[in-house]
């Protein structure tokens, strides 16, 4: 489930309050997709045009914020895992997990960050998280056990594909998604050890777009 | 060839001078490989402990200093696509390239960098620049014309790769190396589109490690 509000549900808002909230929202995620989540509370606000104590009125902490702001990407994310998890193919289901969440790294940077690597200790999205590899584990077994995943595929893997996603997408600029289309269908046919597929179209990056 | 240095050559330095040379390009080296490029000149200063003024007269320009502290590393990148060029086995050869110049970037951060990114109007890094892609290219035509490389293999899929490879050693840490060799593996095998070759062990990388 998505993460429980820290403060007062929407629908009890003024209308000026609620705009403020949703403005304040939208602010957080274009300024953690362009940033990170290390922005200051202080430019948020100044994003959203409202003041700083505003702010910390409707959301008291960075975590409440950054919560509130990526609750629908987290519910999306659920139900991909929950969709590959219910579909009869297994190998299906994996592939589908994957270039969907890779696809969304690709063009929502900041709440790929949020979930999976800079608030271990936030109580709601560890908790998603634990869901999210035991539904990892159980997608990779079944497409081991039905023979399609090559058997010394491990679960770390998924992040080494993350990680290589994340440097694709950051250097790719605006070919982002394709640059996360074409490397995904690489692995996922090394993952497979099939026969050929066809690739998505190449992706136009020049050598010095690498900058790591 | 490497650049020329645009200070004195070292064989007609004093002793001492030399020793402070050595000690301003070891500082830069640490310093880039830590945090990219844009590391202030003052702050390698500072890591060398020598003056400013020190730096300066050693080292006019940003430029002059990149060039000398990696003097040796573009040798080597030299060496090695020479290397695969003289291969007789033109696979070989592709892959030989692509091991070590991934495994050059997970260990020697600042030079990829300073190499392929951010130094495009310096003279001599663009002719080693234009001799590379040219390198490549051919590497590419071969291995495709002998059939061991897929068709559709672009010379832009390298940068996808070098892109992918610098996110996976980016977030890898010190587990950079094997999460590189990991990574170049399943691609290699998917760029060759022929048998399940042994993968190099997989690298425990916890989920919260990624962050882009």
């Amino acid at each position: 489930m998505p993460a429980q509000p820290s403060q007062k549900p929407p629908e009890t808002l003024r209308a000026d309050a609620r705009e403020n909230r949703e403005r304040i929202l939208a602010a957080a995620r274009e300024a953690y997709a362009l940033h990170g989540l290390d922005v200051p509370m202080a430019a948020i606000a100044r994003r959203a045009k409202v003041g700083v104590a505003t702010l910390y009125r409707r959301f008291p902490t960075r975590d409440a914020l950054v919560t509130e702001a990526f609750s629908e990407q987290l519910a999306h994310c659920v139900a991909v895992l929950d969709e590959g998890l219910a579909d009869p193919d297994p190998w299906r289901g994996f592939r589908s997990v994957v270039e969907k969440v890779c696809m969304m790294q690709a063009t929502e940077r900041g709440f790929t960050q949020a979930f999976l690597s800079q608030f271990p200790d936030h109580a709601d999205y560890a908790e998603e998280q634990s869901r999210a590899e035991r539904g990892l584990s159980l997608l990779i077994e079944r497409a081991k056990d039905c023979g399609q995943l090559r058997r010394d595929f491990e679960v770390h893997d998924i992040t080494l594909l993350m990680l290589a996603n994340s440097g694709a997408t950051a250097g790719a600029g605006a070919d982002a998604p394709a640059a996360s289309r074409r490397l995904v269908a690489y692995l996922l046919q090394s993952f497979r050890a099939g026969s050929t597929a066809p690739l998505p179209p190449p992706v136009p990056l020049e050598l010095r777009r690498i900058h790591t």
